[in-house]
């Protein structure tokens, strides 16, 4: 394994380079998708696809989702090196997902610049973000790693399985978005966030554990453990939304309270509104119904779920979450730095920066 | 076989409730997507999912892409009743990107109602959309069929090959939307046209052939059909488009010339455009590239069309491509009624009402 982690970025952009050049042209197209019935515009294809791909990668992501993948292989024994192109299958998946996810919640800013479709239109943002769910799968027909049918086939149905679900996540929270009322409780909570994020972090695990041919057991486990942290996270961003919020609550003219001004039903808000007085729980649901709000209503609504205990609560929540997680892999046969290393994406939960 | 093909929508229709019933409950849920880790929202998931694509249905479709799946099924020897569940598999993704294509074209109408994202908000028509890319590909797993485990692997290796493709060629086409000049040829739009449209007809045609275990020679000969005659539908859409503005041109207050607002590079504009005098044809593309035109404006460019001799170059292009799909057909050894059905769907590509 590579020294530190950030040293596999080259590696994984490479291989993803290799699924979609920067520069596209017809060599690449007939070797990719195959000879053309007439004739390919590569011109558009690169606009369409390859540019605003890149865009994305080039502004950073840690391609954690890539190396969590390689860790997982180098701990069942194999040498990660033979598998980098696999990798690429849960990381562009992920980005894909992304460009279709700031489409639908009309997001304007992506990792500090304009989100795809204000770049690109939203007709090649969408085109390009939905052929991202495609693209990596031709890494299991290509089949660098030769592999056995069995396992190409249990990939294939893997990434099926956890794409429906994924869907099925993020339709449950468009759902909850639109509607006013605060209508969920915390497991469907919780399960809209296994689904809609967790899905695409099981596929990582599994996906390890299905081309190196683990048993069921190790891939139920480590889909688990991925599963797991891949909530934590999603909880730990909303702690750090709501944080972050009331440390700027009062410096006008700065944004604050954006899980609030969207509506978005988080953890800590189910929380609050569960545990608040009666009136205060009413006057949240208010404030996140509403069509704008108030920096003075804002700042009401982060008092509520501070006062209702929802930020310790929600902590403690994750680093649970965190902790079982590791419990899973600590069951399995790994060596000492392979549990090092999967201990140590647990731990960014809450600690890390917004 | 059932006496005409319309006998088969009702089955149709029950299979694609099987997979997405119109009423979405938790033991639904669970079976058709597994335990829940927590617990799933059934009445978000209904709205997400269910609602929206009973709607689409609902509205009309032939199904002929189910119905042209259970020809070939039957054509080679199988029983169709016993592959029902495996006709929606083209017959969902196909209407999950109408809906998204909707989306990236800015539809208003969709089979003479609101385009689905103006019903229920853009967020929830494209998660629908998307959802139905993966939705329906759980009947491999499912495997109703009881399918060796080659066949279901190189269904899954097809599919993610012709949808590849199918985002090249919805890519291309956004691209030459997007710009204002004509800057393709007849070959390149005849391949956009086999990728956006072809492909999914392909998938039809491969897909019937691998699950019964066809010869390559002959899952090649049925998907070529397909795609020319797709290939043709798309040029007879277009032609009925220019005919029926043709005879609209004097009415005013009525909608003509749809293509020719929204810019659209088909057959005959490309060939319009390269058999045009040099001054008519620059007229054309201005008219083609502007923001806005006038109803005169529109009539101008239909007369350029017209005189060009387009029409009838596109009309004789179409029957072309539907005679060589039927030349494919006779060379399979397909008995003479699935050979007339066959025929049949080639038959409809000019003389259809728009």
């Amino acid at each position: 394994m590579r020294e530190t982690l950030a040293d596999w970025r080259p590696a994984i952009d490479e291989a993803i380079a290799d699924l979609v050049p920067r520069d596209v042209d017809a060599d690449y197209l007939e070797s990719f998708f195959g000879d053309p019935t007439y004739e390919y515009d590569s011109g558009g294809i690169q606009r369409a696809l390859s540019t605003p791909l890149w865009d994305l990668l080039d502004r950073g992501g840690k391609r954690w989702r890539a190396v969590l993948f390689l860790v997982f292989v180098e701990g069942f024994g194999e040498d990660p090196a033979d598998y980098v192109h696999y990798a690429c299958i849960p990381e562009i998946l992920h980005n894909g997902t992304i460009i279709v996810d700031d489409v639908e919640d009309g997001a304007t800013i992506r990792r500090g610049e304009r989100a795809l479709h204000h770049v690109y239109g939203h007709d090649i943002a969408l085109n390009a973000g939905n052929a991202m769910y495609f693209l990596p799968l031709k890494v299991l027909t290509e089949d660098p790693g030769d592999l056995p049918a069995e396992r190409r086939l249990a990939a294939y149905e893997m990434l099926m399985y956890e794409l429906n679900r994924t869907h099925l996540g993020q339709g449950m929270d468009i759902c909850w978005h639109n509607e006013r009322a605060v209508r969920v409780g915390v497991d469907e909570y919780l399960e809209m966030c296994a689904c809609k994020t967790g899905c695409l972090a099981r596929i990582v695990g599994r996906l390890a554990a299905i081309i190196t041919g683990q048993p069921d057991d190790v891939e139920q486990a480590v889909a688990t453990y991925a599963e797991l942290t891949a909530v934590a996270f999603q909880i730990g961003d909303d702690i750090l939304d709501v944080e972050h919020s009331l440390g700027r609550a009062g410096d006008f003219g700065k944004e604050f309270g954006n899980d609030i001004r969207e509506g978005k039903k988080t953890l800590l808000v189910i929380h609050a509104i569960e545990e608040s007085p009666p009136e205060r729980a009413e006057r949240l649901q208010a404030i996140l119904g509403a069509d704008s709000n108030t920096d003075e209503e804002i700042a009401e609504a982060l008092a509520i779920i501070e006062d209702a205990g929802s930020l310790e609560y929600a902590r403690e929540f994750a680093l649970d979450l965190a902790a079982t997680a590791r419990e899973e892999i600590d069951r399995l046969a790994f060596d000492d730095e392979t549990t090092r290393k999967l201990h140590e994406f647990t731990e960014f939960v809450i600690e890390r920066e917004a």
